[in-house]
């Protein structure tokens, strides 16, 4: 009986309309929330209010059915997204008082907007994407900190009596390093250094180009890397099929040249 | 009869030096009125202003033949680019007075730049493509509004007391992170609230990474998503051409080969 | 023999350690005058002037070698790379004297740097691939150009009271936005416009938002584009091989059946 | 049996455990050092002091039996990452005080930090790359080094007189220029220059264009390159088996298309 229930939520979920009636719901009682310069008309942030409060509801009837569809604790909380579910409707439940505006009630607030991730199945995929990715960045990620503390710790060891505020540390100097990858004012910090070290942009221009060259090349090869995995699934299975087609059209006429070869040996009567 | 008109004027648009002729009017033109600091000769202007006239005139001149031959109001005002046509061409002939400088009249001379996207088709092909993108964006751009919402209340939460105008409400929160996601002056920013919160450089690290990672990814998915398509439809095609051509032969070899059996069946008498 | 001339320079010219020793002295030679700040020893400047002038006569030799080889005027003019190297060679032999410290000695002085584009064939190849990717960017500039009028046309019309030195006018609104688009200090120039306009963050946040989806479909057009090229040219090659390949296998075994069919015709006597 | 050491050494390194277990000691030994702000616990501190010293440790005797293992220095010094991992583990036995905190010590440290080099064959990997890229990018190098030497020269030969700091001698022009490609407050050195020469924004416009569009190229041709040699090692190699097992069927079909003859022949008397 709850998988009936379940395959109708399933249902009422993949409804298009439905789907972006609830979007709307969740990021418009959020903004009408944060953004405090557009003072709607309180006739609307009520009826917002209940809509957002219907909307909470509703996923909470939708995670009970697929609660009891699983049935026990265990494999309910098997999978990760289940324990994140419990998470976020259980927490947009806690009800937030408007007037005591306090740290907890805006934080828990931040949960209620992450009900989209709930709600939205593209948004599942698209973190689970970027989950995937993680481990493929960890090298890279190792490379680029060498780059950074090798630097840093150069940077600190010979502008740190120049400005104290940007090189007093080896944390310092690679959250300077940082900035200057971003190109945020960067000229302002070597201006500063070459006073001093007039060579100093050696520093700079060699810091940029390298990790500059490390990153594109990262950026190349997950570009390479997924475009292959996605190449051989897709055309490896075109080919197969093509292939397979002539080989099945190509048996066929082995089979009839094996006729033939018969009816030689056996039609034609030896001298 | 208005069919062969058509043909006529869309003969004359296909041509190619009546194209760059028709859009260095529109541009000269345009430029002409909107950057003063060059001065043209009172003749030249003059001479672009008929130009620019008789090039609307013959835009509303293909305009009505398209009309005729499209045979009612509604097939002509079924396609949206035919609206987009009678809106700018009709805008395009209200008489702009340069004497009384105001605001409708420049708007009026925007609607006159947007007759390149009338002229050109290329333009339009890119305007497009630019709107079949879109779908393909909305929930990146969904999941990005999360992650701005997010950040941008909790900015608010901690940072409002440290700047006022920079972290005020959510709106304004959200703001200052794409500022800081454009790497625009983001570590006066950073360095403003780090005098109060030491480790508040984790908070614009976290978000600069995370903002980056999911907008990489996006990037990355639609090359990709595009290359596949293209890839599929012209890839596909030339083998399938390959194919059928390996087929026909093998059919060939086949229907000898049936040719041959039929001829060792007739021919060779049975023993 | 002016071939022969030409075939023993052209040898010369391939030699891998002439060509980066024909780059480095052009390359020193003119860092040698710009970079003021490093004195040379006049030993070494005396030699790589004169190291300058063998390379400017080796390139004067070649010319004069190519250009007899070519037999007239007209055909050796009528290539623009020819033009080009005669442009280049020539003004590199016009003496400059540094002590009249002038513009014009200075300008035939780019020329002289330009002579590495005379000699190292990649540049040559690397020029002509950016001319062809002009006209393919020809529409997608067209397009960018129409976007920056209208918001540069709007920007005048309302916050040319704000700043006149930024708003003054259509091209100083253009050149605003240009520098909004590269993310120059943009925020500053928001914030001055958001006192007046509290709502003038939606023109910024919607003309970055715009220009950068135009500017990411227009670079991935671009690569698609030059992977579709290569692609065809490379693996329609590789593939047109292969199908000939079995195209010529079955036409040996059609023809070996055309044999049988012979065979079983001539040989066998009719009942 | 230096071998089968060898062995037992790179077993224990292919251990995914063991392998994180170092990469963290090294980068939190390190980490301990550099970021004064977090003060750890001496005890903490102690243990990451010897268990820095036991990685070494075990960098030195598996470096020790490798050396043992390749039987002579030649073979073992012929290898460019032997040269590289003998100078990191021997730098990083040399005793570091953190009393005389001198800059010998400190860069002694960062030796220290290129053991991660040493030790994740990922790292190794990613040099690698790099160094393999560098070829190919030298003639672009060369090329925008050209263009920054020509609009180096030709903003030093204008713009000296206007700010002498920016574009007092063609190094210093091309630093600056460098500024400019990375959008660093270039608004602020054009409207300098613009007081005196107007028209000096089409100097920087033209320069951005020109370097974006040659970088643009560039890292297209690069992408495509290593697409190209990706594609080509991977789908030639299954093409080609595709192929020869077709061409396989095709000679069988072949051999009994022989058979046959041989049996007309053969088997059927002459009349």
């Amino acid at each position: 009986m709850f998988r009936r229930w379940r395959a109708r939520t399933r249902q009422l979920r993949s409804n298009k309309s439905f789907e972006w009636f609830t979007i709307s719901v969740i990021v418009l009682s959020s903004m009408s929330v944060g953004v405090k310069s557009y003072d709607m008309a309180p006739l609307i942030v009520s009826i917002l209010k209940i809509l957002d409060w219907l909307v909470t509801l509703y996923f909470l009837a939708e995670l009970v059915v697929r609660f009891l569809a699983a049935g026990s604790w265990r494999s309910f909380f098997s999978k990760g997204w289940n324990i994140f579910d419990f998470l976020i409707v259980t927490a947009s439940l806690i009800p937030v008082d408007e007037s005591e505006y306090a740290l907890l009630a805006r934080l828990l607030r931040l949960f209620r907007m992450m009900r989209l991730i709930y709600f939205v199945p593209q948004l599942r995929l698209l973190v689970n994407a970027l989950l995937l990715a993680v481990p493929r960045m960890a090298y890279v990620a190792l490379m680029m900190f060498v780059i950074f503390y090798i630097y840093g710790a150069a940077g600190n060891l010979f502008f740190a009596d120049v400005n104290e505020y940007l090189w007093g540390n080896v944390g310092r100097s690679m959250l300077t390093l940082f900035r200057v990858s971003t190109f945020e004012d960067w000229t302002d910090v070597m201006y500063e250094t070459m006073e001093i070290y007039p060579l100093s942009w050696t520093y700079y221009l060699s810091f940029i180009f390298l990790s500059a060259f490390v990153f594109l090349n990262m950026m190349i090869g997950v570009i390479i890397n997924v475009l292959q995995e996605e190449h051989d699934r897709d055309i490896v299975n075109a080919r197969e099929k093509e292939r397979l087609q002539l080989l099945s059209q190509l048996t066929e006429v082995d089979k009839r040249l094996q006729g033939i070869e018969a009816a030689l040996h056996n039609k034609i009567p030896p001298p």
